[in-house]
């Protein structure tokens, strides 16, 4: 395992590809944009000038991409991975996408000998910079096994949850919980507010007892001072939350909580919130209560 | 401050009481049930036979009572903690109510010149006996210093949060929270398991995000297990969330998630479900779904 | 039965006395300010100084009173209807009141021998004028008997649905199927704009269909041109929905799409449109689409 | 405009296909199972032995079909109508599917020359039978009046509702406020039962009102009867109202009330209630309220 072809060096799979290179691997990126490319070969890796060229030679390819239609297109597509690769190749798609695309990626791949995984990630920017990433990965045992030492030079927890597409149903469930506590967390901020109580005082003892959380804990601060500036888009969160229905949906799941959730969270991509942090749901609950007014006033 | 009043000695007022004992204040409890009084005494406390008798002489009185209508009979009614105060009396009551009465009970104290705090708390039998509930408080700074080294005879975590009916406020907003997350970690729990994803790695890499909470740390596990022996009951969580409900209608706050929390809770006690855990709101999502069968199965 | 004391002559009680006037009734009407009064006056009632003077020598009493404390007071309170009442007299509560507080009422009243019905109405100030309300009335059967006459010189649809407070329960279903079905019709509306439908259209189809209800019949048009005078003000309907919340509670009994309608409503009233006409409910659906940009900008 | 292509001869489509015979066109249909041609051929029609058989030489090809899957695999696959259609065909599609697949279908037909209508109906199995049906259509008002004469033999009301994909639009609009209204019904049906209101003189009060709706008029007495049998199923309505769900995603619009609904069907499908009546909404309202009890009580 030395040669890995990796395909997508955005704000996520950039720092990532870096730590491969850090870790004593042989890295091969490629990317539509040129300077992502050469960060990567300033930074010790090599420019590939196409899929076919990341992936011929590999040992294994990791994707990291927008959203499902890129995967599907990069994996699948005319001139893609699958096409290009070698039977016994490791694919590790790092993306999040549809936990039903993934099983379609498993089988594809299956069929030409190739070993796909499905490893979404958790822990944003930082933690791709740092080496920090939370990493759910769904497939088989031992093509887990096998991607190891890959997976942990990019992720602090790395977990192996279950066959194709568990990893991608994980990394759904992730972000309900965090989109709904945001939500939680943004509706007790206003009930708060709107109170008169001493909110920072609140928020620390909110933190410490059974309501306490991450958001709690390291957004809370940010949402009392309206600070919105991402940290996790809306309108990505807005595509996840899309994801998760999709999956209850086709698993007869009943997630009525979630549902409220992405409607709110449509709603703040709708007003043309979406490049903001998903921690601007506090915005939402605001104008619903007739408190954004304040903010308006004072901007005249 | 050494001779205390206390009514209510509950779950949670038994326990509290005796600690003020342990901490060297002179108690005189008052309870409807005898056999709490025993208790009481056998710890070295003293047994009061109406409320008037524990308030006389009271630098202190402390109520812990069910339900909102309860603290507004004991406090204001005939024959009650109010009637029978003296001036420069420490009333503090530790009941969750509703914040509208908080402001009421503090109005009418006050033209009495009694001194009167909210602070509910949070941390189950088990802060109680401990020692180390959360409490949050409402009420003038001054009566907050008086109250301090009672308090931290009851509580690890003791923090002034706002003027009268503030800390009643924070416990709404910490109920609001703590029954939307449990919802939401329920919702994710049946998503995984529809997905025949390995849950309890999952629950482990959750827990390790910006996903984890303390529902995650410490009631997962008997989630997944569907053991719902309380811990905090339904009935108990449904009459919070109604609190909460009915004080953001009278604010004018719009909480969209914790309204359909409520109803979600308030199935659960109209199923019969009153005295489970309110993790129990797992066995809603799976009854939704159509994924209780296998259990009823299994009961036959 | 010839007597009647009318407390109440605002915009629905005023029309309503002068109704009875022209039925033949001998009406004293009571009401706080003078204007209201006169109007009786100079439509051939009788003005009375109090409500002791117009239960005094009645043989029936009608209240439609704004909201369940005035009622309260009103029937119950000092110098109220009860206290005045001489045992047979029927007194007819008209207002829009908690079932709960109906089912207090007849209780009240049948400990004095006072024949007690809650008798809300639907139809409007329109309804009002006309006699051509919709009365739905919870009762005993003799007593439904005997107030059958005043009730028919108010009415064209006079029903008896059930025990004291049924009539209530009536009224309160009535109002959160109008709520939901104008949220829905304004969920329809604003789907069909966005998807540049010809609106007129579509509305004359569903109306034609399955889909096809009063709202649409009456309202959908001025929806469609955003004029939102009442009708029906927001807040009125926000009092009712709090009422159904609270009816359904009593009962256990859970609704979650009246939950998330109470919540809609509130949001219009707590953002200042508390004096629309509830079709209003469109405003909050095109706000949450981000759809109310272009008002805005037609404004600067 | 005498020849007619008929694709799909089910529950709707084969009386339509008879009714179409009946006004006195040629009619080709197409379906894959026998007996659904034999029936039309025993009514005059004639049967194809393929979509380019029933495409070929028709001035108009309709297609009534399950899912969106269906047509665009008839539409668009291999074999299909398009690749079968000479320029100048009049394509009518009167399934129910997503409004984006409309438009594609129109996109595709206007490339080949072939004039493409979505034109859904409503009214269900008696409607079809009756030539009754409401039709919703989107197109180009030229291809709209052409196709006038065909769609007026098989519905009353056929209303051109503006360009390519609108009649699925409207078609959605109709399905979320049908769905709703019978949640909205089911809510105020087992608030009153509880309530122990006498319910047909309430639906009968609700029905006179604003309240008023198709749904009480034809479907509360099968609702208070128990009596579920479709009518329209459970599972076909979740699919419409996925149909919705995605089409308010595209455009941005947000739809709090149709989102919970979603749910409450899902639900309903998940329990295995997928071939019930659509009104079945009323036991999914009665298991949350545990007012299901009885009935297994009856059971047993």
């Amino acid at each position: 395992m030395k040669r890995i072809g990796f395909i997508g060096l955005g704000i996520m799979g950039g720092p990532m590809a870096l730590n491969l290179v850090k870790a004593g691997f042989e890295v091969y990126g490629y990317n539509r944009s040129r300077p992502a490319l050469d960060r990567l070969v300033r930074g010790g890796g090599k420019a590939a000038g196409s899929i076919a060229e990341a992936t011929n030679g590999a040992d294994a390819v990791i994707t990291i991409l927008p959203d499902t239609p890129d995967v599907e297109q990069v994996a699948l597509g005319a001139g893609g991975v699958l096409e290009n690769a070698r039977p016994g190749l490791l694919y590790i798609d790092m993306s999040t996408i549809r936990p039903a695309v993934a099983r379609t990626l498993a089988k594809a791949g299956g069929a030409k000998g190739v070993r796909v995984l499905d490893a979404p990630v958790s822990g944003g920017e930082q933690g791709a910079i740092e080496g920090s990433l939370s990493i759910m990965v769904g497939g088989e045992p031992d093509d887990f096994a096998a991607a190891r030492p890959i997976l942990e030079a990019l992720g602090k927890t790395v977990v192996h949850v279950g066959g194709a597409g568990a990893g991608q149903t994980v990394k759904a469930a992730n972000q309900l919980i965090v989109a709904g506590t945001i939500e939680l967390v943004a509706e007790a901020i206003v009930l708060l507010e709107a109170a008169r109580v001493d909110t920072e005082a609140a928020v620390r003892v909110l933190a410490g007892g059974l309501a306490g959380n991450r958001i709690l804990e390291r957004k809370a601060g940010g949402m009392l001072a309206r600070q919105f500036k991402p940290g996790f888009r809306v309108e990505l969160h807005h595509k996840d939350l899309g994801i998760a229905q999709e999956g209850a949906r086709e698993l007869g799941v009943v997630l009525p909580l979630t549902a409220v959730t992405t409607q709110l969270m449509a709603s703040l991509r709708a007003q043309g919130y979406g490049s903001l942090d998903h921690t601007a749901l506090l915005k939402l609950v605001e104008q619903l209560s007739g408190r954004d007014r304040r903010e308006e006033g004072a901007k005249e």
